[in-house]
Formats: structure tokens, C-alpha cells, sequence
């Protein structure tokens, strides 16, 4: 593990701010960029921006980033901030403003607060730093309700990958590309093609992935900006850049709205035919559940298990592909120091062991299938998903509510 | 409106008890019967056996239906045990066991105690009466955690309708047929293809338009018992039946797992083409929302209006016909006194007005579209649809985490 989040990406430089609930981050550092954008059909101003700017112009030499506004719902005004926002980051920078990203988040429905965020630009301009703090400093002003700032750096042979993230609630994305927000840089040597591959890949078994309240966000993106320099099979780069991405995701999963626990769901479908997609919604589906999430909150895993059982056929009534039968369930807990078997072929088995549910973080393993091939001749095939989430606590209600 | 919910349909006789948690409802009348079943994967054993029942014998006898058990997820001594359920049910009122409907609602995962059940139906049966407490006292057995029995009975020219239903959490009814429990007594003549078309319309405009929590349960079901006696048109009898499940599950909305809102959605879809499939999906993911959810409930009327418009968008994105674009968008919210505009034609209008949020019932109207057809030649065409549902609170979760 390296230090420095996106400035250990050499050639980066990045700071931030926060002035009670907003934010200000720029990001400096050249590169071919590509990126993912939620699948919400009302998307945010700077969204249509960034991706019209992607597909113009595959390059980004800056990203400027509010938090404390969505600039989403805004309008033809909202579209001339995003505009203003990228032409005051390209003034402060002196970088061409057709190679500025924008990204926002928060509230939606106002107007961004364009006089504070041309006095912010001025001084996060003046304290852009290559230095670990930067990219720390980054990731903190483009904080919500997250309770920790989320970055992460690693190497892979000689090439380094760095990351910034953002959550914690309206958080269940479809990205094709929530408001989560992540920027990754790295100095790998790629094209645009292998880099949209890759990226669109990790995306898919991580930030898709986690699910906080199952509220999609007008606004969630992610940019991956390579700088190139360092040459590294696309292979490797993917195995790398799964791994930050995932960490990443973990953490917003762990920061989310209200969270007590850190929950990671883990579904394998066994039978003939199966999809990896049915495993994913599975996984999914199970951690929206409100009851589910209640349950673990109030540490009743007697209560969780019925209502776990009950989201499975809940989200398998409309699959269209084969899913396993009721018979074939099994299901364990695991804390970091036990693990309880609840479920063993449909039956339930489980005394209710509460020792598991005390940990801050649960692991529930759910086995669909197995046995006898479903038809004849043809071979069990498997299919496996992770999916990560949090509990749902009276904070969550609250927060959302405004009433703390 | 007539008293004596299901006891308003002469013949009917009902009764049921509650001793703590665990309540028993007994319902006797001889007439053809029709039902809607939750289309969950995991379907609980009483809705295997009532299922069954109905595809071999059209005709009901009785109904005995149980709370504090869910009787779901209990593989085959869960079967036996809901066939013993008929079987005392049976022998206690001399019918046939193969006419008598079982239903079960509570937590999954448990077995029944049948030999608390045998001693229930017992005094149960003592106690069957058409007078109004009759239907009063089976409402109130089935109930778990409703904080009022649900009843209605009315008259369509000569002929009464009269149904009991329960909610109030995991509620999210696909009925092709929650645990939501319902059952309708009608002296209407009609034949049982009619009644089934009417049933099913009946659910699709009521029942499976409540959102509680966006669980789906594995024991919701709808049974629908004919008499005969009294003619009416197929037309008329469709209008009264909806108008009763429209009442009935307006009532389950209402008391909602710690609802302290009853809100109500109409989305108006307007263009060429639309489908009330759309219109439908919109209201019912509007109110599926934990973010729109806390926010009415903390009576945020900014906070709502940003999370619906999220909320379209986000359930549009998959959509596969044609949704109306963000620019044709209009949002008001009412409250028993006043209203108050929030978006008109994509903008944001309203003022942020907080009496009208104050109120324990809100009907918030959604315009999608209007103005131009989208293509040319195509006449503009309307779709609209109705969902109910509640807030999420802080109860809701304390609920659920068995904390309260």
C-alpha cells in the first residue's frame, strides 16, 4: 500500500477545502481519460458536461469538484455553472477549459453558489501540492455526510494506481456508470479503449456493487485519468485497478448513511443453467432490503435470515433464468471471529447465535443450488457475486430527515 | 357504508382471538372462490396449500388464518402443518377439509404450534357469529404489528361486498397476486372467471399499489368468496370490488410499520407513446425511496422534491418505452387545506412551503410530460396511476430491529 491517494501518481497535484458543508477539490495532472456515469435518466448538469467533454475530447488535464450542491434538477442555469465551474479551474490553472472535468454533490434542486466556489478556486489553486496531504485534502472537501475521507494507492509492478472516493447515502449505483464520486489516476500506459474496458469492468463488481439505501443518484461518476509513462499488460492493469476499485467501494459501503455495520453479501448459484447476473441482483436486492438492514442493525439473526430468504424470492420472481429452489438454500454468518451455519439445504439449522451479529462487520454466505444438475446431460455450472452494504439505523432516518 | 365488514354478506359468520402475539381467525360461508397470491419464489406453505386448493376446488368453506407465524421457509413439516390447520378448521365446523383456505402471517422461519392452534379453533368456533364483532374480532386476530384492525363492507345496488385485510410491514404486494392478508365475502352472483377478472384488476389498482417498506412478502394473499344470490353486472361488481381494495389497502398504507405520514402519488404520464406500466413503476418506486421516505418524514419538502426527481429518473433508466424528458416535469404537493406548486415545467418553483408538510396525510401530483406529442402524426396520449404508502421513521427501524 502506498500513501497519498492520487498523488502518488507522479505529475498529480491536488487540494481542497470545506467552509462548513461546502466543499471545493481540484485535481491537476494531464491524461487520457475515460468515464462512467449513473444510468439515472435526470442527470446533473456537470454529467452532461463531463461526458459530452469525454466524448469530445478524450483527454482531462483538471477535475474541479463541489460538494454541498448537485447542481442536478438546475436547468439551463445549471448547465451554464457546470460551464463557469470548468472555466474557472482552466483561468486558475492555465489549462485548456475543454480539458476540465466537473463533478458536484449534494442537495438537489438549487443553484450552485458560483461566487464562493470562484473566492474557494483562488485558494485550493494556491495550495495544490504533489504531496500525500493534496489528495487527502481532496478527498475530504468532497465529503457529504461521509464521516472519513477515501482514498487508496497501489502498485502494480511499476505501475501505480491512486484513487479518491466519496458516498454515503443515495447510494446504489447503476453506473453504465451514486452520488458517489471517484477519480483515479495512474501513470499506466494504456488506450482509451483497454482503459474504458477496464474501467467499466471494475466498476461492474464493485461501486455497481454497493448499495447504502438503493436511492440511484442523479450524479454519480467516476473518471480514470492515465498519464501513461509505464507499460503494464491490460491484464495486470485490470487486476489492479478491481482491487481499488473495490476497496474504495468498500469504504463508502462502510461509511454509509447511519451505518453501524459493514455488511458484504456473498451469493453462489449452482444449477444449470445460471447467471452471474441473477447472482448479482441477489447479492444487491438482499442489501436494500430495509427489513434486512433493520434486522442486522437490532443484531437478529433470526429475524434477518426469514427476511433474507424472503428477498431471494423477491428479486428471483421476475428472473427470467434458471434460479435454484428453496430446497437448496444454505446460508452461514460470519463475524471476524465465528461464524453460525443458519441454513443447510432449506432447512434451518441455525441456533441464533448473537456473538457473530455483535461484530462491526458481518459476512453472510448464501449457497443457491448444487446437487443434481437442474437438466439432464447438462453440466452444474456456478456463479458467484460479492455485494457490500451497511445496516439501516435510526441515523439513517434521521440524517435524511435533517433532524440531525 | 355498511358496518360488519365480512359479516355484512348474509351467511358469513366469523370470530378470532389474540393471546399475546399469536392471534386465530376463523371465517365460515360456502360460495366459489377466487385468490391472488404474492408472486415471491418462496412461497409460504399455506399458499402452496391454498393455491392448490382453489385450482382443484373452486368453492370455499371456511378460512382459518393465523398471526405471529408466517408458517414460510418450513419445508415439509410446514406442509403438514398447514394442512393440519385445514383439518381443524374441518373437523371444528363440519365442512369438507378440501374446501377450507388457509393463510398464515408473522415471522418467517418458525414452525407453527399447532397445539396452541387446536386450542384456539376451538374457542373460536364457540364464539362464530354474523354480527359485526364477528368480522371485527377475525380483523384484529390477523393483525401483527397494525395498530387497527382493517374492515370495510359496502353495497353495489342490492348486492354487499365486505373484505378484512391486515398490513403493515414487509408490505410491497406484487399480486398476480404482501404479508398483507385479505378476504372478501360477496353475495354477488358471478361466475368465477368473472370474479378472477375482477380480482385481479381490483389488486393491480389497490393492493399491489401500497408501498411500505419495498419487501415483498412470501404469504400475501387475496381470497375472494362469492355467495351468490344477488345479480349485478360484471362492470358494476369490477367498480365496487376496486373501490373495497382500494379502501382496504389505503388502510394498510396508513398504518405502515411506524408510519407517521399516509402519502399518496398520482403521476400523470402525458405523451405518444406512454404506458401505465410506466406511470405505475414511477409512483410505486417514488414511494419505495428511503431517501423520499425521511425526508417527508423529517417534513422536508425541499429535500422530497430533489430525492422524487432522482427517484423517476433512477426507476426510468430501464424503462424500455418512452418516459417524458426532465424539461416537462411538474410536482405539487397538497395537504388537506392547502397545496403547494413545487416544479413546473422542469423548473423549481415552489416556495419551500412547510404547513402543507405538517399534515398527516399528503398527495404529492406528478406531471411527466405534455405539450408536443413526440412524434409527429401521434396523437398525444395520457397514462396515470395511483400508489399509496407512508414515511419511514425512526419506529420503522427500531420496529424491525426489534428494538421497540
Amino acid at each position: 500500500m502506498l500513501r497519498g491517494g492520487i498523488c502518488a501518481v507522479s505529475g498529480v497535484r491536488a487540494y481542497g477545502i470545506r467552509e462548513n458543508n461546502r466543499g471545493l477539490a481540484l485535481i491537476e495532472g494531464k491524461g487520457k481519460a475515460v468515464g462512467m456515469f449513473t444510468m439515472n435518466k435526470m442527470k446533473a448538469a456537470p454529467l452532461i458536461f463531463t461526458q459530452r467533454l469525454l466524448l469530445e475530447n478524450g483527454r482531462i488535464s483538471a477535475i474541479i469538484a463541489n460538494s454541498g450542491c448537485a447542481n442536478s434538477f438546475t436547468g439551463e442555469e445549471g448547465m451554464r455553472n457546470a460551464n463557469r465551474m470548468a472555466e474557472l479551474a482552466s483561468a486558475v490553472l492555465g489549462v485548456d477549459k475543454s480539458e476540465v472535468a466537473v463533478a458536484s454533490t449534494g442537495p438537489i434542486g438549487k443553484q450552485l453558489d458560483i461566487a464562493m466556489i470562484a473566492r474557494q478556486v483562488q485558494e485550493v489553486a494556491k495550495r495544490l501540492t504533489s504531496d500525500p496531504e493534496g489528495s487527502a485534502a481532496a478527498a475530504k472537501a468532497i465529503m457529504t455526510t461521509d464521516t472519513f475521507p477515501k482514498e487508496l494507492a497501489i502498485k502494480v509492478g511499476e505501475v501505480t494506481i491512486g484513487g479518491i472516493a466519496k458516498g454515503s447515502g443515495m447510494i446504489y449505483p447503476h453506473l453504465a456508470t451514486a452520488t458517489m464520486l471517484a477519480f483515479i489516476y495512474t501513470d499506466a500506459d494504456l488506450d482509451r479503449e483497454t482503459m474504458r474496458t477496464c474501467l467499466k469492468d471494475a466498476c461492474d463488481n464493485s461501486f455497481n456493487m454497493i448499495v447504502v439505501d438503493g436511492d440511484m443518484s442523479t450524479n454519480d461518476m467516476v473518471l480514470l485519468v492515465s498519464r501513461g509513462g509505464k507499460e503494464i499488460s491490460a491484464e495486470n492493469f485490470k487486476t489492479g485497478l478491481n482491487y481499488l476499485c473495490k476497496e474504495l467501494a468498500k469504504m463508502i459501503a462502510r461509511d454509509g448513511e447511519g451505518a453501524t455495520k459493514f455488511i458484504e453479501v456473498n451469493v453462489s448459484l449452482k444449477g444449470a443453467p445460471v447467471s452471474q447476473g441473477d447472482a448479482k441482483l441477489i447479492a444487491r436486492e438482499i442489501l436494500r432490503s430495509p427489513l434486512v438492514k433493520s434486522a442486522i442493525f437490532g443484531e437478529r439473526i433470526d429475524l434477518a435470515c426469514g427476511r433474507i430468504i424472503a428477498a431471494i424470492g423477491s428479486c428471483t420472481s421476475t428472473s427470467t433464468s434458471t434460479v435454484p429452489e428453496v430446497e437448496v438454500i444454505s446460508m452461514k454468518f460470519r463475524g471476524k471471529e465465528q461464524e453460525v451455519e443458519v441454513v443447510r439445504n432449506g432447512r434451518i439449522v441455525g441456533r441464533w447465535n448473537h456473538e457473530v451479529m455483535k461484530g462491526k462487520e458481518i459476512t453472510i454466505d448464501i449457497v443457491l443450488g448444487g446437487g443434481e444438475g437442474e437438466s439432464e446431460g447438462e453440466k452444474e455450472t456456478t456463479a458467484t457475486a460479492t455485494a457490500w452494504g451497511c445496516d439501516l439505523s435510526c441515523d439513517y432516518v434521521m440524517l435524511n430527515a435533517s433532524m440531525l
